[in-house]
């Protein structure tokens, strides 16, 4: 069974005082996803929830659309690292196809998350516009950071964990996440979403920890997620995307105040 | 002139109150790296120290070893996109061909920042063992980062900036840079560094807003940095890799303590 965190022998140094301590670390581990057998992407994760995290970046990818998709994931028990390595199949011999070719663009142009999409027209094109009539109350939305924390296991031991936690407009917790990384805490809880057949989450909030880049709002997007709800600040493109996106994107939530950057109308 | 902030139209809610205002954000735009004219990568990053991103991503990379192995950087004036596109003229053909493979490699196993590395041998390999007899006082650690925080320009408008800053052992601030994106700090920085040719940091302090990941170890490891300090948590990776590169690896700074991951004979 893998572990979210890992024992570690630390020097604890306070004031001129020095004392060797047993402290508990976030797990990071490369995950390795195939498709067909063959490699597709490598991610930087936190150890479990790893067909979930699969699911999901293969979702947010345009790869899958909907559980229909899938055949199976699975861990390779013929891998060397096989704890480390996940293997997709596909229903769609077209998404095979599109796998393939989009393995081949990524050797024109390639870095974090962005797969060789350039421009803002790029990345908004192929998002659902978000209309629905969903409403959160302000005094929900205010709460949403710690009813996140205090269902963040793994942080308490660790301190080094980001979260992703998916709400009813009541605020109520549905389901959450941890990752040392933002966008895969994401990945989970969608993909887990996607594997029960309960997306669109078209009466969701999402709240993430952290900050909110881009890359969040397109994952919350394609998922059909109507407001996204985060403890620290947006970037420009992140605000620029939801506004395309029709998502309600709000930030810095602190004591009983926020910022809301686009999509006010949700908010009553 | 590009900047690092950008004003936005904000709805503040304060209890049951709501009033229009206006905000900054921190800018996010994607970064076309061409190597030779040809697409290499795409990094989203705050605009700014272009140049020197470029530069520390390739050094981290491995694509250079030196100032000696850039002829040029420059914007490319005739792309769509001129400020958010960088043009590199490597002085080795060899490099060249390097990346060359690289973008195939990238064909078969790609992600974020792993580039098809999978293991931690894999990451550990090619990077030099540090040995220094550098020291670092207890007290000047747990200054670091209300010293590094006093300097952040950018976070001051929007909260959502992350800063990488070079000290000296003495706790001097010799460089920062802030971004959206951790790595992309801790790349401007040593790219910086790289580009005024004052690599290997062989007596520097590196201090990084925000977790450790193990890339940021990768990426103060191949400059030669000795110590790495973090206001938040290392994940289990960057500690392992910390322990191989010979890193002294430094967390959880608050107020006088903090915690020494590895390496703890260069705090004093």
């Amino acid at each position: 069974m893998t572990s979210p965190t890992r024992p570690v022998d630390i020097v604890r140094v306070t004031g001129g005082a020095r004392a060797a301590a047993r402290d508990r670390a976030a797990a990071e581990e490369p995950l390795e996803i195939r498709i067909a057998r063959e490699p597709y992407a490598v991610i930087m994760r936190t150890p479990g929830a790893d067909r979930d995290l699969a699911a999901g970046f293969l979702f947010a990818e345009r790869l899958i659309r909907s559980a229909h998709d899938l055949v199976d994931i699975h861990h390779c028990a013929d891998a060397a690292e096989h704890e480390n390595t996940v293997d997709v199949t596909l229903a769609d011999p077209d998404a095979l196809a599109r796998a393939r070719t989009r393995r081949r663009e990524l050797t024109a142009a390639s870095s974090c998350g962005v797969c060789g999409r350039q421009s803002i027209d790029d990345l908004a094109r192929d998002l659902p516009r978000l209309a629905g009539a969903v409403v959160v109350a302000a005094d929900i939305v205010a709460r949403l950071p710690e009813r996140l924390r205090a269902s963040q296991r793994a942080f308490d031991e660790t301190g080094g964990l980001h979260a992703a936690g998916v709400f009813s407009t009541d605020g109520d917790l549905l389901d959450i996440a941890e990752d040392v990384g933002r966008h895969n805490a994401v990945d989970k809880v969608i993909g887990r979403a996607l594997l029960h057949r309960q997306l669109p989450l078209a009466h969701a909030v999402l709240c993430v920890s952290g900050r909110t880049s881009f890359e969040i709002v397109q994952k919350a997007a394609v998922a059909g997620v109507p407001v996204l709800a985060a403890v620290s600040a947006p970037s420009s493109l992140a605000i620029d995307l939801a506004e395309r996106a029709g998502v309600t994107l709000i930030g810095f939530i602190r004591g009983d105040a926020f910022n809301v950057y686009t999509g006010a109308q949700r908010v009553a």
